[in-house]
């Protein structure tokens, strides 16, 4: 599996990547550009939330290595992101409840590909991650994992928080870390779970905060604000392994 | 508090340097030159075990922006290293038990950096690192630290294996991780301990592992090899505060 970006050029291959179901992380269109053709992949960036950027021929002509693009350029990710249903069914196979990770607006690639390669290595059935102000599937991400990424599906939802309640209605319960919230060892964290890893900044948004049904606090007694992103997100990863294996 | 790395230009102001108890992290010599003043100068940087380079007087030039610098430039960090007493000092004031994190041979900056700020936020006294073949305290493991380094202390030591052996006599017990060790719940880690994290890709050195009282199992259940060094510190340590604050 390669981990590259892909570039596709000109009107129809750019169209056809779309219908195809390919995720393409950015769509270059000449600005002014809007005839028929140009519509139409506009249209079909829409229902994938694609990043759209409306440029100068010049950075067409360099994007394409002076390729025939007549005004449209996508670059895709290599790698394809699993679905929802994706993470249901390794759980499954395995005989396990669901465990998932949440990446609420990860923002560091180092820190994803940490993350991936923790959720491999706890156990969990797959990752999601938000389509917006989040990193993406790069080769960055897809070389810290260690090559996690071959083995746990990673899907990339539009709303995070429309999914956390999709998945609820699924039977899963969900956890963020939280300064403030009940010592870790004291919740119930066994069962099918979504634990959810807040930005490396602001922490977990308060409209996914809001859908979780708890919060639980890390035993931190440190002079500083909060631990790494990827760090916590293991700290958190292995007391659900730890209640999984050897109860509360 | 800056953590730029200082530079030292000239024979004099280095020699000084390493009399003050500066500790220098590289020194340059112009290849060929071996008069008493540079030989008095390699026979302090001798005791403090500092990385010596012969170069070209061009690169001398480039070093020292043109200075004047006499056949030697040194390199010092800015962040000024602590002793083993500092760590101790730290302990006893907080009246805990001596909890220290040892990095054998971490050799990213980002690791080492994320390694003091979990060091820090799991209320250990210190870090001990090596000083060869091993990250320093660089700008960038400061930044990666998140303030952490203003408030734990950091040593350098020249042989690990040989400082575990001291800090046993002063009653402290050590544990590395290992895929084959005991499950780390089974253990035993509160009293005075000093958790090893080892190298990225090697994990920890043999000689040093031999000195491990312990050899501690996280329960991974991945497809791939290992945990970043960074989140298998922090699940590691904070199985050490779970069980100082919760019991076995």
């Amino acid at each position: 599996m390669s981990y590259e970006e892909l570039t596709i050029i000109g009107r129809n291959p750019v169209l056809e990547a779309f219908r195809s179901g390919k995720t393409i992380d950015k769509l270059f269109i000449l600005d002014g550009c809007q005839d028929g053709p140009v519509k139409s992949i506009l249209r079909e960036s829409r229902k994938q939330s694609t990043l759209v950027r409306y440029v100068s021929r010049e950075k067409l002509d360099a994007l394409s290595d002076k390729g025939k693009h007549q005004g449209v350029v996508a670059v895709a990710a290599a790698y394809d992101y699993a679905g929802i249903e994706d993470l249901f069914a390794l759980a499954e196979r395995k005989g396990e409840d669901p465990f998932f990770i949440l990446c609420d607006e990860i923002e560091d690639p180092h820190n994803l590909g940490a993350i991936i390669r923790t959720a491999n290595m706890a156990g969990a059935h797959g990752v999601i991650i938000p389509k917006r102000r989040a990193a993406g599937l790069t080769g960055t991400v897809a070389k810290v994992s260690a090559g996690a990424l071959n083995y746990i599906p990673v899907a990339r939802v539009t709303n995070l928080s429309r999914t956390i309640d999709e998945l609820k209605e699924r039977g899963m319960w969900f956890v963020c870390g939280d300064m403030d919230g009940t010592m870790m060892y004291d919740l119930d964290l066994k069962g099918p779970i979504g634990l959810v890893i807040g930005n490396e900044g602001s922490g977990t948004s308060r409209l996914v905060k809001e859908k979780c049904d708890y919060m639980a606090r890390i035993p931190t007694r440190g002079d500083i604000d909060s631990l790494n992103a990827s760090v916590a997100a293991g700290v958190l990863a292995f007391e659900i392994v730890r209640q999984r294996i050897r109860g509360l």
